[in-house]
């Protein structure tokens, strides 16, 4: 156990807005998780989970976030905007935008909802994957950055781009990940999670190609009592590239945890220039 | 042929809104497209993509849509508000509201972007079908009403609900679709059908359960041109839950055109009540 505590993680300290008023944070970018350009997209989504969690308006557990990427970030501060625009007995509806210098760099839409004990079924299966401690942990990379905070296990495709080009055959990419120093799994830490996932068609094309994500969907199947099972351990994690073209792809992604449940589904849309 | 004139067929009646100053428009909702309760959810997505694709400060056609189902939609007038929040040199970001008497009931963000050729590909597969006009067409069900503008003709589950619960293994659900009466396909048209799948819980238990999307994602792979090319031949959708839990479950879903490539795909997290 390498545990950090809950506050001085990296993680934390890269997504806990300050409160400023109603509805207003003053946040900064985390050089610790930086990106090609500006931060990492998921610690992005994760700073506004995160803002309307710490609202004392806050009604009900996250059930969905979608973040679209408007423009870069700059290092350095930005504000979060964010609005309850509908509370309903049961589901509470967000509207939030994040800014720099009054440009809108970030908007988010966050749903979050009561959690009642239905029936319940699986249609998909997790990919099959050896035990997490029998996979080797693949070496930190220089670049980028962000990655260097996450353990990663790669099982199939992703892992380091090669010197030399090398196209796959498919852009499936399946991992066991955690938080490095590991930490337990919250709301926050899950949306990350979900984008973790270098960009499809750099995987498929086995080299650097410039591309961003435009927009993440995240849907929580976990409520807070099975991410705090769920724990520090790592999650199982699968994303593939379903079309590619016209300068975009899109990516369906499968978060499963350690006992074989799924805590998330998230799909992307992502530019990229080819 | 039974195309209708654009600007009067009923889909076009019933997502056209009436422009009221920069980013204002006043919309009523339309009986021919009513649910279960209030609108069906595809024309009320449809008509915040007919918003942003009427207003002059558009950009760039639409590449993603997330809708969020805030609260009912009472028969009668709404008011829809849109921003564009961010413009850049290739993507231009929007915010919408649909309201009534100043209560929140829809929020959507739009994302529309240039398309630039780039290298193409399709990973996933189009479902086994045979061709449309072999398939017999559905008889149009009393209930809910908007399924009566759509052609169906059911290959997998789906269909009408049995008047005996009958649990099905999976909720996978294959059709040919097209508008009825038939109509070229457009932005607005396309988005719609992304929500013309009845809640995956229902073809899963075989049986009318109440349920709502809450929120409804669709990542558009075509261009207006590939629309066109398209025409008002019947689209090849798919869908398919992946887990169903704790009151909500996920849908991912595919609309494919009749040459056997994508145009769309599309998931939505949905409320159900056991």
């Amino acid at each position: 156990m390498n545990r950090t505590d809950l506050g001085t993680h990296p993680f934390d300290l890269a997504t806990a807005p300050a409160p400023a008023g109603a509805g207003r944070y003053l946040a900064r970018t985390a050089a610790s998780y930086s990106n090609m350009v500006g931060p990492f997209g998921g610690v992005t989504a994760a700073t506004a989970v995160r803002a309307v969690l710490d609202d004392p308006r806050c009604a009900a557990e996250p059930v969905s976030i979608t973040v679209n990427y408007a423009g870069p970030i700059a290092d350095g501060p930005f504000t979060i905007d964010s609005r309850p625009v509908r509370t309903n007995r049961s589901t509470q509806h967000w509207m939030l935008t994040l800014s720099q210098d009054d440009a809108v760099t970030t908007t988010a839409t966050v749903v979050c909802g009561a959690r009642r004990p239905t029936w319940s079924d699986t249609e998909i299966e997790p990919p099959d994957a050896p035990p997490a401690e029998s996979v080797p942990v693949a070496p930190p990379p220089e670049f980028p950055v962000w990655m260097r905070n996450y353990e990663m296990r790669f099982i199939e495709g992703g892992g380091p781009i090669a010197p030399e080009p090398r196209e796959q055959p498919t852009s499936t990419t399946t991992l066991w990940v955690r938080d490095l120093p590991a930490r337990p799994l919250d709301f926050p830490a899950l949306t990350a999670l979900a984008d973790v996932f270098i960009p499809r068609v750099m995987v498929r094309q086995g080299r650097m190609v410039a591309a961003g994500t435009v927009s993440l969907t995240v849907y929580f199947h976990a409520d807070a009592a099975a991410l705090a099972a769920q724990g520090d351990r790592p999650l199982l994690a699968t994303a593939r590239g379903q079309h590619f073209g016209g300068g975009y792809f899109d990516q369906s992604a499968q978060l499963w945890g350690a006992d074989g449940r799924p805590l998330a589904t998230t799909h992307q849309l992502v530019y990229f220039k080819d």
